[in-house]
């Protein structure tokens, strides 16, 4: 059943054992439904959050990452004001226009060479502060792991966090792959989070071992008000919530997130080393995270791609020899021999 | 851990054995995310659902009832387009609005005794039609079971259907629980939604056993093109679609949506004669499927519920001796003993 | 040119000449667009805003009544919140939805025997405050001119401001025929709205001899804070703004709006006098304004709608002998004599 | 009354007096609102629209070039489709993001030097049909005059067309500024527009002398089906529609577009020449309708501002000497003295 492990997504994995040993464990009796006051899934949930990120926040969990991202934003936002984001943030690209569909507003694209902005490139969005024909920045939205594998500093999550609120705007992080992050930077969520000034964060699991569910996390009480008919209007408050909270409960216990998070970020350094010793091959971003990016000749990548498959990232030839992007992602399940398989794979539609 | 057995809803109980079966067999290797075209378990589920619905359908699985339903009815019709439904219709009252806000359209409601409306209180709304300033009715909106725990025959859906095609106008059913309705019927899906002429049934299964995840089900391909768009836009497609897809094969094989909701039906059965034996009390419903709504005297309300947790439908003194109605529903897991403890609560908070 | 005089509506009249006047004054040279700081024009309008409601107050000007009334509630609510408004309101009712659409939130009906609602009426729906799975009540919205016909007194309008402060929630007035309303209760704009607490007045003027544009009136600055950008999003800002802002400069000139309106409410008294006459007529509802409603035989409508149009108001038969209920609105130019040519129409229909 | 002639913009100008006097004549008596069927000023509006289009046309009425850019587009396409256009587009940079609150959609940039796109430059954006993760290429939306002064020839728009076509795309036209665009090709509608291919035309008239009102014409009449009910919901229906009506009915009589369009077409050509004369400044842009770009020293730009007023294009230093572009327009009442004012202002403002 399922098909044979791939590189393609860190979300063609299963679900890690302590996950799916938290599922069992929650499913005794009635519960509360809807997550609401008395719920003790919920409340342990939280608790863990707290111990993570710190008191004054407030957590919401829905379905999935798009959810987290969008709805994460539109409480910081009217429909008139805009998000600035990387051209490449999964925001703007990969939702199918989910945020202007539910925001009803513009996202203003900054191109970048691996995925991370900087303040400067927001200024120009400045000027049109006031002018009322044009949308009103009002929100950053950056990436963490970003789109291209990269990682942000703390000091430059505070840098743009900074630079936002000067201009009276908020910064949103897209978490999807947060606890790479975290683990890659080897600092806690509170500090790279909360102690830069992060306004709203969208944490992901699903990609890090989890079943179904993402968390929206609020800075900031106060900005969190009335979220809940936010969520229930956007379709995205579970029934028997004890399902997500456990599974959160459970990550957030014993550091799961962490070894998981560290096991496929180890599995990429070890790929990125495997690879770079083909000289056919070329890694094209740095490796800080679980993602590998390399430039693959054209004529291997379909042959390699029927044992292990993986996505082209860019179609437009790049790299020398004008080779194409591939995208090779690792997840917590990832092993020594799915990279050795991978290595030999290409080896021989080199040969 | 978990609450007491209530029978607050059929939400609050937990997942049925073999649903955690199904996702702990679903949990091998990697598997294609998204449910893309050659993913296995949404191949084998779509099966089910053919097996059930009959050949020219189309299904996509989504989150929860509040997407199937907003998202089912808008692939049927424009902004400028209104929904008819009942007052009491969960899509017009209990939503926070999602499909005001996900459609841009209004519901017209149609007041009833108990939750079932007819064709002839749908004709008043045809005025509209032409007249650029009103909202023009084109979908009619019905829920099976209603929330007033009433079931439409296949008589009056097909008339219902035949009114609404006659008038250039679909039908939607909210099938939250419709198992209940097939069970209690003792027809099949096929009979009951398929040959009586409906377009879109929004299919549950949280409600009668599973963890998470509905179906949006189009009974004619052509209405359902460009709603795998749809579905993203709206935040509504699940990365890991093994774990939804896997539930619902599992849910359609070997009846055990049957075997779940009559065992639902037969308990609330059960428990609206032993109500029927206090003299107190009263039924204020007919009871076709798992809920059994009452007129409760107030002062004892209160202490039942700290011992078996229900919800007060109607707040308006109604019935005889101005008794307040109140909602007992039961579940796949609602056990005789419950019924007997429920109306032990009872009888020691009347004397 | 055009059709001969009627009692459809008073949007079927002209522009009265001291508007038509002003248009030609303001059509002198160049003038700043979208009527930005500088605008003459804009600022002299606004003044004689300030002069009739008081200070504290903000004014936009859009195009017609319709966004009037949807970008006024706009800036009091969320999509999550919800507007309780008379089932008759033209806000629910007459605008094919466009509070709906722009503002992804429900309206909740209130039934009325005369277009007027009562802060009991409004009671009910306070149950669904913090209960996530509704929408939650915010924006109270009144029509003055009621649709039919009626009007409120200051005190009720007190009443329901009260009301709705007190519960945390706004009050709207649609003043489509605010001008009709001031004129009949002989009071001035700021008696009648900014003391009585309105919040936000959806200001009209096409109804009363202008040509087109109506205004959004705040009566805090604060609940404007961003509105140019709600409005140009809304794509209500108008290039030309002098031809909007001239005309209500005009009409809040020597009183031109209460001539015109004083004119039409007592051609209205005039008409109920004379239909009062007619045994086979019968006024249905208090003639308070510029509107009269009469029950009508069925058999003689058709023959007096070719000579004189109106608008047949309630299709269902009502009142004594089961006449349909029609609509007479009369307008700044209705004349002594087209009543009497009316009248002498309905006699001959009758004959 | 008023400012002293500018170059701001061809909004800022008044109204042609043919015009005027359309609006006086079209003051008479009553007439049905709404521009509904039997409306004799829409009827004979629409008539002037076949005569310049050809038969299978249909025509609405809007208030404003936003709503006939939104609105125009709406019709083509879904919430999950997306627009391409350059990124100068007013319909993506100057709009308030008006199109992504009421479409719900993205709109795809492609950055041009002259504000005119080509095929291969969508080309790119044909890879995201098919994958549910992208919003789906729909609409090809062009201006005509584009936002840079520059003109597409009908061999240029066929291409498009041909092109959006091929792809199951539509082609919309921004036509703002239309007649300048006919004017100076000197062919007639039908050649630029009908006979290219083109699926939805904004039709333009304030910015070449009409008060108020634009319209969105199909040329193919199934694209229209239901577009009454878009237009009310979206608040750009007029009650007193004989006064959009009229005026277009004057606009498209005896050539008076052309009169105007031409006119002001040729004061850009004029103002171009002068300008050339002066050597400190220099034109930037291909001079073909009624905007005249230059390259200006910073330190005369607010000198001659004072005297006649005009728009700063970009703000970041460019062509000879790190010079400001800004934006000269002509309109249907400029002069040959406000010419020669203007390059007077601007002398002195050197010396």
């Amino acid at each position: 059943m399922g098909v044979s492990k791939s590189f393609a997504s860190d979300n063609w994995s299963g679900v890690c054992p302590e996950i799916m040993e938290a599922l069992q464990k929650a499913n005794q009796g009635h519960n509360q439904a809807y997550g609401e006051l008395e719920d003790p899934f919920s409340i342990k949930a939280k608790e863990k959050f707290v111990e993570n990120f710190g008191g004054d926040i407030e957590v919401f969990f829905v379905y999935n990452g798009t959810a987290a991202n969008v709805l994460g934003v539109s409480h910081l936002m009217n429909s008139y004001h805009a998000i600035v984001a990387a051209h490449t943030a999964h925001l703007n690209e990969d939702e199918c226009a989910a945020p202007e569909k539910f925001l009803g507003s513009k996202i203003l694209e900054i191109e970048t060479e691996n995925g991370k902005i900087k303040a400067e490139q927001i200024k120009p969005f400045l000027q049109s502060i006031g002018f009322q024909h044009h949308a009103q920045p009002k929100v950053v939205s950056i990436s963490q792991v970003t789109e291209m594998g990269t990682i942000y500093t703390p000091e430059e999550i505070k840098q743009l966090a900074d630079f936002a609120h000067k201009n009276n705007m908020f910064l949103h992080v897209d978490g999807a792959r947060i606890a790479n992050a975290v683990a890659s930077l080897n600092v806690d969520f509170k500090t790279l989070i909360t102690d830069t000034g992060v306004d709203v964060l969208s944490f992901g699991g699903t990609k890090n071992g989890l079943m179904f569910g993402e968390v929206v996390v609020f800075f900031n009480k106060s900005l969190a008000i009335d979220f809940e008919y936010r969520r229930k209007q956007a379709m995205q408050l579970h029934s028997k919530m004890r399902f997500i909270a456990s599974q959160f409960e459970t990550y957030l216990t014993d550091d799961l997130w962490k070894r998981n998070a560290a096991h496929a970020n180890n599995m990429a350094k070890i790929l990125e080393k495997e690879v770079s010793k083909l000289s056919q091959l070329q890694v094209s971003q740095e490796v800080k995270a679980n993602g590998v990016f390399v430039y693959m000749p054209e004529e291997i990548i379909e042959k390699v791609q029927k044992k292990y498959f993986f996505h082209i990232w860019n179609d437009s030839p790049k790299g020398k020899n004008g080779f194409k992007e591939v995208r090779l992602m690792c997840s917590w399940d990832t092993s020594a021999e799915d990279i050795d398989g991978f290595i030999q794979a290409v080896k021989n539609a080199i040969s």
